[in-house]
């Protein structure tokens, strides 16, 4: 339930409001907008259905929500959130764009990529040091030595380090070297990460698992935010359907469902959501018409030497290309890229 | 197979070249560009093993082609197709929208619905007269009533008239009122009516089937045009996934590699796409982004009174205020609306 | 809407029902079970709403059927139907098998498949006349040639012909030949040829739809009792999923699912389920576990050398193989085969 | 790549193929049958394509193997696997049940399942301490309050505890308590998890993933193999499709499919499969049918008050009534339960 105060409403009433949700044995989540102040209602739902506030002052109405998650429902948070990542913002009128290689390979590898995507206008740099992977005799990455050259990297041409954490152990090693922790697809479910990664500071990017629906990815973080961190970016990377012709269907009306059930900022990978680099380009701008906050591709210097996913990565050359293309839809969605 | 003719080949060499083709008990389909002229040769795969062309004067090279579809293909025919109905131009530099109803109910409703989708520039009325539905006791369409109604309302307001087709049989019936004959989803793989449609004349839309794949599609285009009818546009309307947010999962991918594929021109169906009308304005945005030709948006005048789709149609002003939002970003795609 | 008669209603008290719900402007369709009287009542929502028939001598009591199908639904029938083809019946105790080429390909294949299937124990022969192929430069069956073989070959050794129509200009013709007329998944909501079969006499066989809901085939099948025609029987042949191992996803709970909600025999077809022939027999032995009233199984003389499913078809011994091993299973299922 | 030796090589001369693939920088993994030995060989694919073995005295012929698991494939291991958990045999001529209620809810509704399920043979008492929940505020389990009341109820019945583990902090934990650790399917591919299972010795239940496909299930198998644990049964428990009238679309080609691939026991779970405890008993018959080596059924003394999976849950009685039908057809297939 969430109880919806009046504009006019004074601090008094709100922490009266919260007081009497407290002492009936339930949690309250206080969001504050612009205008009006909303008190989310988590806990048991009997106590709930019991719970009588309307009476008190202050209180415009109260809304039950039918959907299990709560802290990322725009019914709780009406304005769109803004994830700072260590002074680069996604959310907002910006779109930010995370772009390099699927895998960290070596220093010169990783130099190149980052010199070229820091050239074309990426905020972030983007690079795999733990590499969950279909087979065991698959190439797992460099780990620490991975995290390391991203650093170096990043703070060489001024970009922030996004790269994935697949074990909930290595929190604080991934995090000090990574300004964005990523949760990959075959671990949106990995609830024992996710509520690891809900009581850490470190902003979060939870991509939407293979074959997850909506709700489902929107409860995953949930968990994440139950744990105290809001910070969370969510990142559509194409679901699995029974067409081959695409590695995976980039479900782009996922922006504009997310867009509307929740108030956080919402990414979109068109590198894995197709498996083809020719289609980057043009999914990129569809995706950006849709409405998402940003965009993470695959940006290898030499695609045909990459040990992993070189068929949707793109060279520097095209990136150039793609990131100009891409500049004029952001424009047209009054957006700056 | 195809055979790639110099750009300097003569009349006369490839006249030769067609010879030789059909005098080996195989089939030609001449495609001219502006540049080279291509021979695709169609026939018994043994016989086309055996073929030897590229000896002949004015052979640039031959290319094996490994997919089933040959005259939908891009190789066979590299320039874009423009399909004319009727005098609107379907491909190209200009984005089509056509507008109106799901189903025709009456003719207020269809007045109504046709001067708001000419107000605010759609080319085409379109509205069912023969509805193929799940249930045999849900509303099946007014047939050739309605097929008048629709023909009435878009010579009243100048707009060509495509209406779906179910039947074969009503191939006469139909064109007699319709520029432009629908094959929707469930017929996609109803070989009869593709067959059928390709010995007339008039342009045919081809909508995908619900869980077609790209191959079995443009294969099914391919009845069409083997049957000598050229003058097909295909539609992406949703594929059926996992996903129940939506009422399907409207799949852009499928625009992008249709493009690559084939040069017949695609348009998109962002109604049934998603089945929620607030989710139509951001993905026919997202759908012009990713490259297609066109559109095809349901319009109602009270869409809380529709006999069908009420839930996904759009009022005659949100209409309006998306085909304003639709033109700017097709002027960044370098295309007209 | 049905109305359940008490077990003491007279033959007087239900004619008082039918002319009542008739009077009001509904249809009726009665079901006599071994103990009660079930009159099913179809039309108008609304007056259906307004009908009062609780008080009615006779009457038990009334159920609101949600699902839009009636007729094929258990509630309006609740006794399983047994459809009688020429004499062989497809349901109650008896498993049906029938068995032959995917394709009729000659006169001499034809008979080896005929002679092996009639050896071991099948009742129909099966054969493909008119292919629905995915590409048009695909066989496309010997058409009325293919089916005068498959009558002579069905005489010749006893068994009953099933084949597949694609076209409701074909009922004639084939009906000519064949015992059963199969309508097969790309035309599951080909409704006019549906609307065609329900208006003549020969038993149907509707196959499931590549990616058709339970409730969506149930509908099909709604559309050939409600033309007037009752024996239909269902087959489930696999549905489209991502998983590409198999040809297609055998949905064997679909067996279980149908004996729920309809009173229709169903039998299922393990070739095309699988595509490979070696899953055959344990998906067949499965089948019938789960409750199946018959199996549709590919066998050819010469899989090597077959022009369609060679991958999926069985040798007339393994086929004799696997029908010893099925006998053990039907026994233990109480069931004949 | 693997070397099968022939029937009459010696020790000597396995030794000294053994030796001679180490020498080359790669792994070995022996594979002993009753009548070959199979060198499975393990490492860069460039060593092994330069690697000569053939004419080593004792060498029958060596295999390519294109798929990317190796431990797993019955290509490596001919013979069947049976997994001993503590005792009681997985694989082989039985067909084991394991059963009990989704949840460990307290030590009442434990000890009335374990003694019923006991009762009616199985070998088994499933529960769950640990469970990963779609939202953040459902029940999370028990925890080790939970696993100690499932170790006395196994105790106490002569019952074998299988108990899903979330977490590989938790192994030593889990372990204390359970002779079966269940890896869930949503961390099918939680490869942090499954590394850690390869490198302890209980046996391991590895569940299908939601949407994975065969080929990603038998190479999330190999990690554990690869770390050193053969103890590894498969779990099928449904796949998600578009089908919504089942919780899961329960695949059991998949059966056929990894019995034919993998050497690895399988069993199957007709209750998440389905999601309806109605269609337990003929899905599990039908998994028998299909070559499973056992079931996973959830019994819970009062479904209707269940904290998770009610639905889907037998009474007492209503799995007694099963097993006993589901003894016919194990005998009929030449195995005992």
């Amino acid at each position: 339930m969430i109880i919806v105060m009046k504009p006019s409403a004074t601090q008094e009433e709100i922490k009266g409001v919260v007081n009497k949700v407290e002492q009936s044995g339930l949690h309250t989540n206080l969001s504050k907008g612009a205008e009006v102040t909303i008190v989310g209602v988590i806990g048991d739902k009997k106590k709930i259905a019991n719970l009588e506030v309307n009476m008190l002052p202050g209180v415009e109405k109260t809304v039950r929500i039918t959907e299990k998650y709560k802290l990322v429902s725009r019914n709780f948070h009406p304005e769109d959130t803004v994830v700072d990542v260590d002074g680069v913002k996604v959310g907002g009128k910006n779109i930010v764009v995370m772009a390099g290689p699927c895998s960290v390979e070596n220093e010169q590898q990783l130099d190149e990529a980052a010199a070229a995507v820091r050239k074309h206008g990426a905020k972030f740099l983007r690079g795999g040091a733990f590499k969950p992977r279909t087979s065991p005799y698959d190439f797992q990455g460099l780990a620490e030595k991975g995290l390391k050259m991203m650093r170096e990297a990043g703070d060489k041409y001024g970009l922030k380090v996004v790269t994935e954490i697949v074990d909930k152990d290595d929190i604080d090693l991934v995090s000090e070297y990574a300004d964005l922790l990523q949760v990959g697809a075959r671990n949106m479910q990995n609830f024992q990460l996710l509520k690891a990664l809900g009581k850490q500071k470190k902003p979060v990017m939870l991509k939407r698992g293979l074959a997850a629906t909506i709700s489902e990815w929107l409860n995953a973080a949930e968990y994440i935010l139950a744990g105290g961190n809001n910070n969370v970016i969510l990142c559509e990377r194409g679901i699995r359907t029974y067409e081959t012709f695409t590695r995976n269907t980039l479900d782009l009306s996922a922006v504009v469902a997310v867009k509307e059930l929740s108030h956080l900022p919402i990414i979109v990978d068109p590198s894995h959501g197709t498996g083809r680099w020719e289609m980057v380009q043009p999914m990129a701008r569809a995706a950006i018409a849709a409405g998402c906050d940003g965009l993470i591709i695959e940006v290898h210097p030499h695609p045909d030497r990459a040990l992993s996913d070189g068929d949707q990565s793109l060279t520097p050359n095209t990136f150039g290309r793609v990131m100009e293309d891409l500049r004029k839809i952001a424009g047209v969605m009054e957006r700056t890229l």
